[in-house]
């Protein structure tokens, strides 16, 4: 390979480095930045847009702020792939969301640049006010203590999300100061909805860019202290003087902006400006592009949100292999399908359009698709007032973001029985976005809740035959969970048919052990018990279909019938596998027959391929093998069981 | 009994006579209304200053609107016993929060005046607007449909609850005309914090009371249709026309007010006005005074937030029962204790400072106290921040609200592993609040969390000893959960030992049945071995202190050395019990012991004293000894279980 000329992001090893550039330099920086980004990504795929709007911002927070004394808080962190080159990991940057490699969002294990990990909206403002607040008290015992700034970045969309104004609510009424830059790039993931995003687009539009008032402050910030101070009162009278301030100002902060975030002479006074002087919350509004400079970003709707590896010079994305539909088109199109008889039948989601499918339901139902923003809470919420009028409410939310909602569900639609109809997205392991997107609690979330009727489909066809059962359960809370990516390749029925409450089937009988599965470990189960048979193992391999109602009579049926019952599931303990030990009690068949429970680890698992995490997380054909030959008592895994028989039923 | 005056309150059975009352008479109905609900409280206990606050709203409300065909949603429901009274619940109301009487909240199945039940605040804008829309859609299909309005009476407190925000957020971008009462006492339970509770302050300060817009529009309402079309028109001009609006008018609300919520001529007017003239959504902003009408109220410190029975002359709360400490006020003593050595103690309460015992904290340490609001999910992420920095913070949340903040546990405590300390107080069953408090699924939501540290206290003692085992561990999140009400009575000690992680102990040693208590329920499990003793079967008690991690060696002795072995836990399914099962299916133990889990039951448990829901709920002695009988195979409850241990081994 040629000797490539040395550009100025070769000489940035950590933000030290940047802190030593001329001012001049910066916008060579950022070219050069954009250019490394958009490489990286069309290899490894990940987040692109979010990361292209913020490396003007990226470079210019570094540059006026001393990380990683200084705490920098990306919220959701999806937008941090720049700030990753810049803090010590562009050399691992193509390790990107891969086993062993990069987290695609912020972590704390990863770098100390990163104070504070993330992944789901709206945290940042919190983390940010108990890091200021730290520092404070510190600051009170020991005025000599490090006296940090703490930044935190927050996009609109994430502005929706209540916990990002429960924060603001609460620094609002603090001294403490905190520095938010708000980046407003008018677009989350999808379009925003809400009446915030509509606020701040007024807000751009009555207020000229602050272009002006950096200069003065720039200006301002050389004249001496004293002066300073007494002009700073002045600004201050001044602006209590208006009765209405924006928004913000109204719960507490000092605003400033908008401010047009990919001008670098527009955001470093401003920045110094809000490092230097002053106490309490700012927040400092910055109007960026999503995909900024990328053309076929820019030109795309979702501004190339997540994608998958694509080529530099065209934009075009490299076909995805799979080639059956994917759980969620399939459970789209039913919905689609089914919302075309019943007229009651409503969807809903919090910011995830096209990630649950339900982009195409809205097309289709304009009016009976609501997106809420991202606000899990309120939309359980309001799809419990929508079930209270008769309405058949669909709310799908990805499992991981349930957990963001579990007091509604229990509170709004599982004690009043609504028939909220939960479409469980992603559930299981998920790949590329790692632990903080493993949908690994709704299960035991939603098992232990009287009158939930709780599904998981272990193919795309029974997915289909889920939605149906959920649109034809009037009296009760229901959910369906489905895994994340492409289906099993199976035929989707045309016209689903209802499944018998509480009933699950045999897929396979045998004589030995018996796997009960839930979900989508099924095709491993029926794997293992072929590599059984060969080794004289006759294994019964069964679906549950219900988590709740458990089909106690299957259970039954299979704890008698065989010496050894499994239970594998996508989920972490206290789930199906607990439940299902908790009917064996119930049925006085523990001491009949040996019980184990497959299901994720006691440890969260880093991002990997969902096939890597799953041979990590020890539920793949071999592990079930294993775990069968283990509790029939083969050693070394060979011979026939069934001439152990006598033993294996203790008795 | 001497016959009493009738009242104008006596003539009203349903809302439809109060509708034909005459406006005159109303001060009237609202003087007796006040006086029978202050009697009511005064022997049955429960929530006072909130409904005295919400008198003449609650007749304003049923005056204007046509209940229950418009719906009307009051935001928690603790204020409305008013509301209870006037829509044929009069009656009752001396049953209120008893077993088999009346809720202490709004409730579904109570009432059709009740069209969405709560009790967990901020949740009625959200159910409102679900119920708006539904009418919106039925009325885009017929357009001869009802035409019900919708009424949300929402408090100041209940506003810092970022789900109040998701639901403005989502409804000030919609066109559904939504009727939002803004009832502002400032002062949900505790003082309010907050920047909104401030901004709400100053908004009063600036504005004059609107009695004279309200007269106004009386007059308005009395024009011909065509005029008042044009008059709006004008209005919603004039509002366009300045910039800075409220900030629920910069969400996308309609918003007037303030008003005098004593007033029933300031009300009555505005009401209707926004009963018959625009649409989108509109808030009117109320203000009203909690404990109104009653000195005592008044005078005191929480307005007769909750209350137990008292004297109504003289408001003397009669003296509790309980002579031991509250669980809650141990918590809160040995916290204090511990944080007098240690300065990196901090707490944080989600407006329950007294509830949760932290008041007593935040007198002794007033900058290392936080009430952050309504939020839990920002007061949990808020923690993390401080835990992020070295601190050692204590968030303090009833077992119901932890609910709202699991997504805030798992990602940004539990996969960060920031110590952050969980206080759960009011776990298991609480009595008169009935199933919407209930501490039921805290233990399935943190028991399968990796790396966390989660106890439950058996008594005062143990509890003290977990609060400072939980301020030693450094290096992972921690719980410990308490029952509401009083202690079992016993010493607890000056200086607590911290506990070894993850060690039980054992209470009794026997030789037939093991039962392992986790939490509260270990004097019932002490009382049932005596029993059981008595009936010739030898008992041993242990209490597990630790749910995680697990002491395995405990649960390997106790099923190893007893026929039998039982778990008891004030939580649902899925949380102790299933875990011990878990753990008996992977030592390979649960063919050489009977097991049993005894967990609450799977329905919701309406209201009653605590005793008599743990009696309801199968897990007081008696039912412990019932089990043990039926799991030993004796039939009627009688003779040595020894002697017929062979057969208990199923072997």
């Amino acid at each position: 390979m040629a000797a490539r000329k040395k550009t100025i992001l070769d000489t940035i090893h950590l933000p030290d480095d940047l802190r030593g550039l001329r001012e001049d330099d910066l916008p060579q920086l950022a070219k050069e930045l954009r250019k490394e980004l958009i490489e990286i990504v069309s290899e490894t795929g990940g987040h692109l847009g979010a990361g292209l709007g913020v490396v003007e911002l990226t470079i210019a927070l570094h540059y006026v702020f001393n990380t990683p004394k200084d705490k920098l808080i990306w919220d959701v962190g999806h937008q941090a792939y720049p700030h990753k080159i810049l803090t010590g990991r562009r050399q691992r940057m193509r390790s990107l969301r891969k086993k062993g490699g990069l987290s695609g969002f912020t972590k704390r294990a990863e770098s100390l640049y990163d104070p504070f990990g993330a992944a789901h909206a709206s945290t940042s403002l919190s983390a940010g006010l108990g890091m200021a607040v730290a520092r404070d008290l510190r600051l009170a015992k020991d005025p000599d203590a490090d006296k940090s700034h703490v930044v935190c970045v927050i996009g609109d969309g994430a502005m929706s999300g209540g916990m990002a104004y429960e924060a603001m609510n609460n620094a609002g009424s603090m001294k403490s100061r905190l520095i938010v830059i708000l980046n407003d790039n008018d677009m989350s993931i999808a379009p925003p909805v809400g009446a915030m995003s509509a606020y701040l687009a007024r807000l751009i539009s009555s207020r000229a860019y602050r272009g002006f008032r950096g200069f003065w402050r720039r200006v301002f910030e050389r004249f001496p202290d004293a002066i300073r101070k007494r002009v700073r009162r002045a600004e201050e009278y001044a602006r209590g003087f208006f009765t209405g301030g924006t928004l913000f100002e109204e719960l507490g902060f000092y605003y400033t902006g908008p401010l047009d975030g990919h001008n670098l002479k527009h955001l470093l006074p401003v920045l110094r400006n809000v490092r230097d002087v002053g106490d309490g919350p700012v927040l400092v509004h910055v109007v960026t592009k999503k995909g900024k400079g990328y053309p076929p970003a820019e030109a795309s709707d979702d501004k190339y949100h997540g994608v998958g590896s694509f080529n530099v010079a065209t934009g075009a994305k490299k076909p995805d292999k799979a080639n059956a539909p994917s759980y969620t088109s399939v459970f789209a199109d039913t919905l689609i399908k089914l919302a075309e008889r019943d007229s009651s039948i409503v969807a809903i989601t919090a910011a995830m359009p096209s990630g649950t499918g339900l982009d195409k339901f809205a097309a289709r139902f304009p009016s009976r698709a609501f997106d809420v923003g991202i606000a899990e809470q309120h939309g359980v919420t309001f799809a419990a007032g929508l079930a209270a009028e008769g309405f058949k409410p669909f709310a799908a939310i990805y499992a991981t973001f349930l957990q963001r909602a579990y007091d509604q569900i229990v509170h709004d639609v599982a004690i009043q029985r609504l028939a909220v109809r939960f479409a469980i997205d992603r559930a299981g392991l998920v790949g590329a976005d790692g632990a903080t997107h493993a949908g690994a609690y709704d299960l035991s979330m939603l098992l232990p809740l009287p009158g939930f009727v709780v599904m998981a489909a272990s193919d795309e066809a029974e997915l289909a035959r889920m939605v149906a059962t959920a649109a034809a359960i009037e009296d009760a809370p229901s959910a369906f969970r489905y895994p994340r990516g492409s289906g099993e390749g199976c035929a989707v029925p045309e016209d689903p048919e209802p499944l018998e409450i509480g009933r699950g089937r045999i897929i396979r009988e045998g004589s030995d052990v018996a796997i009960l599965s839930f979900g989508g470990r099924l095709g491993e189960a029926l794997l293992a018990a072929e590599d059984l048979g060969g080794r004289g193992v006759s294994v019964s391999v069964a679906d549950a279909r219900f988590g709740k109602p458990l089909d106690e009579d299957l259970v039954g049926r299979l704890a008698r019938g065989h010496s050894c019952l499994l239970t594998i599931e996508e989920g972490a303990s206290g789930g199906f596998g607990a439940h299902v030990g908790l009917c064996l009690s119930r049925l006085g068949l523990l001491g009949r027959v040996r019980f184990g429970a497959m299901h994720l680890p006691d440890r969260f698992l880093d991002q990997a391929s969902p096939r890597e995490m799953y041979e990590e997380a020890g539920l793949v054909s071999g592990d079930i093998v294993g775990r069968v030959l283990l509790e029939l008592g083969v050693k070394g895994g060979v011979g026939g069981a069934a001439s152990r028989r006598g033993h294996l039923f203790h008795g």
